[in-house]
């Protein structure tokens, strides 16, 4: 019917791909009737001319349907899901699901592994033994009715063909490209079948989007398509030029992120908590308006209910909830360090990908699919941007498993670091909430 | 050593590749270390990106070097090579290269078979029976030292890169790439080993390049490259608005050139062979000016010295010289049909596209490399832009061997022409030399 020759040209030369075109393409790479060499060809061309916001929208489409999709209406309420682009430091999802739980609003996560600094979701929460992160889809739904939580790892068969290219794109040098960007974020989560979706659109030298022009430009892209789907949705726009809190590391975090639950989470992160929990809520009509909504899920973490909603969230997926209250326990790391400057001042920065690379240099994090990540290495920090740091005070500590390694993620963090004499102000943290 | 996916991204955001690094990319993409899909991804780069005229020159050098280089130091004299980019009814080498030989300068000249509406000077010749394209090194050698001339079919090993790369560019829509197209002319003529190189660059609706801003930049590349590899070059600029010459077809352009050869050549087409002629003379030291190359081309019609060269050529490859005063014998169609119009007035234009999509349809071209060309199909125009045409005159006369086939095409060639009321003058063909 089309010949993707014709569509790679048509695609360099700027015109525009109709809807049939486009199931055309996707289904053809998907399938294996379209070579990898034609596709690489034509997702470069898109890189350069880019996407109209209707080829953006059947393009996601196209992908979504291209496997199975989760059916989520055999649970109650209205479903919110979540999803973050990415950071250092990032474990939102870690005190928002139970918070959000606890609240009664019903959280069914798909989750990824994800390459870079630390592993995903699905990873961290692997820092508990015997933990599920893969449950049947009836299994799954059931844990949501029951207890308003699962959060597993994505099947295998959800959005294949987004799976397929985005392997491609990986090799390829296509990776940065707004609406490569966008349709690949986009069908997972309209595959995954939630009502409502709250994307974290981390914007930052430590985040894919660089600037908050590049930030809204894929916010705003993802936008029209979850409107064009029908799907609720809001993009919170979010500081990640700075690690978020203090950890950065796989059990590390589960550990900051149960601190947080207990009360004691850093500012940082709390803000972007809030701000995230809040526009769900309202999504899932749990709550009038942001106030009432930050002060609900002020609530869960004074009474109590967000902490034993993960511990609940914990047992039912296998592991022991007993764990969460002795988590240092389970660090399993030979080293631990503590990082000093030779200078003093105000913190002006924090380089997050610096601190994400001490961590990946310990085995923190995948560089390849197939690698095992330590899951005990990692890096807290102890000084955040805006914090006095006198001669003598460490400002992080490592936690790795190998001298060597351990030796050359001190000197990332401490290079990382830069200081002036004058007072700095900490980050603002939300920059834009756009719906 | 490199990474091609950091070549990939380094094209892409438009830095310069080092001489190293596009050898790393031809020599691992020949070899196959490199896999099309990154490959494809790097060229639609470069359509985008272009290329430096260093990265275009060392580009083509690493192509050159990629599978044999013909070594030509047997051959006395200054060996001169003459490449045409390709145009309908494109006859000029049959005519030129026994000219020039007749004037005992060396031709040495490799031919490709080419895709389009007809084959390439290769194909042509097989037009004779019995006609060897294909000739060991050393026979091409001794013909060349013997006869001054011989013409053969690309070795399978002659810059192996440009051919793999050629089918990858010809199957992902990156072939009209300015530095793509002039490596790749370029790397195949510096393998052939030739002393000097005469392009004839073809600008117009029938030609690839359709403008001359188009074809001055590609003939300023290939005369960088040219220069760069300290060899003689000269590119001329010629129209391909209508047809060259009067016959579109394999055996119908050999008795085109046979005429050409005893003197009743079309205008054009010996306006072409001329200029290109007269620059390949001074290139070979075999006059001094443009005039006295002319008037020593013009010798060797009149004499009979060109048209006995080319017997002599035939014969030597194994053809009957006999052919070339009985060609017509040799066309082997079931049907020949006059084309009219219902109209009158001047020629104002000839679609070249359309006449050669005729020969095509008749099966007088290539549309994959393994089609069989049916050599005596074609189309023999008797009206030239600038004729008048009066009603009741026949236009063209085709040569098929389907009847359903050769009525598409008679309505092709009618749906050519473009009549005005107002005089016309003919094209002017030589539009450039550039050296």
């Amino acid at each position: 019917m089309y010949r993707m020759y014709d569509l790679i040209e048509k695609k360099k030369n700027n015109e525009e791909l109709s809807k049939e075109e486009l199931r055309f393409i996707v289904e053809g790479f998907t399938n294996g009737s379209i070579p990898d060499y034609q596709m690489s060809a034509f997702l470069m061309a898109v890189y350069f001319q880019g996407m109209t916001k209707q080829e953006t929208f059947e393009f996601t489409m196209a992908m979504k349907e291209s496997g199975d999709e989760l059916d989520l209406s055999q649970i109650s309420g209205v479903k919110v899901d979540k999803h973050s682009t990415g950071g250092v430091g990032d474990k939102t999802t870690l005190v928002l699901a139970p918070m959000i739980a606890a609240l009664k609003v019903p959280v069914a996560k798909m989750s990824g592994r994800g390459l870079g600094h630390t592993g995903g979701t699905i990873d961290k929460l692997e820092a508990f033994p015997e933990f599920m992160t893969s449950l049947s889809e009836e299994k799954f739904i059931t844990n949501v009715n029951t207890y308003k939580i699962a959060v597993a790892g994505q099947t295998k068969n959800l959005a294949p063909a987004d799976k397929k290219i985005y392997a491609l794109r990986d090799a390829t040098a296509c990776v940065n490209s707004i609406p490569l960007i966008a349709s690949s974020i986009m069908s997972k989560k309209l595959a995954s079948g939630a009502d409502g979706i709250c994307l974290d659109v981390k914007v930052g030298s430590g985040a894919f989007m660089k600037t908050i022009e590049e930030a809204s430009l894929l916010a705003n892209t993802m936008l029209d398509i979850g409107k064009g789907a029908d799907k609720q949705i809001v993009c919170v726009l979010t500081n990640m030029d700075e690690p978020l809190g203090n950890a950065v590391g796989n059990t590390l975090e589960v550990m900051e992120a149960i601190d947080a639950l207990q009360g004691n989470g850093p500012k940082d992160l709390m803000e972007v908590v809030y701000t995230l929990g809040s526009q769900m809520l309202l999504m899932a009509n749990a709550a009038d308006n942001e106030e009432k909504a930050r002060t609900l899920l002020e609530s869960t973490i004074s009474d109590g209910s967000a902490f034993q909603t993960f511990c609940k969230f914990v047992e039912i997926q296998g592991g022991n909830p007993k764990d969460c209250l002795h988590m240092k326990d389970l660090l399993d790391v030979s080293y631990t360090e503590e990082v000093y400057l030779d200078s003093d001042g105000f913190v002006s920065s924090i380089d997050a990908q610096k601190i994400g690379h001490a961590s990946m240099l310990m085995g923190g994090g995948r560089a390849n699919k197939e690698d095992v990540i330590d899951l005990s290495v990692g890096v807290v920090l102890h000084k955040k941007v805006g914090d006095r740091i006198c001669k003598g005070d460490s400002i992080a500590r490592v936690y790795g498993n190998d001298k060597d390694r351990l030796m050359a993620a001190i000197n990332e963090v401490k290079e990382a670091y830069c200081l002036t004499k004058d007072e700095v102000k900490p980050n603002k943290m939300i920059l834009n909430i756009m719906k």
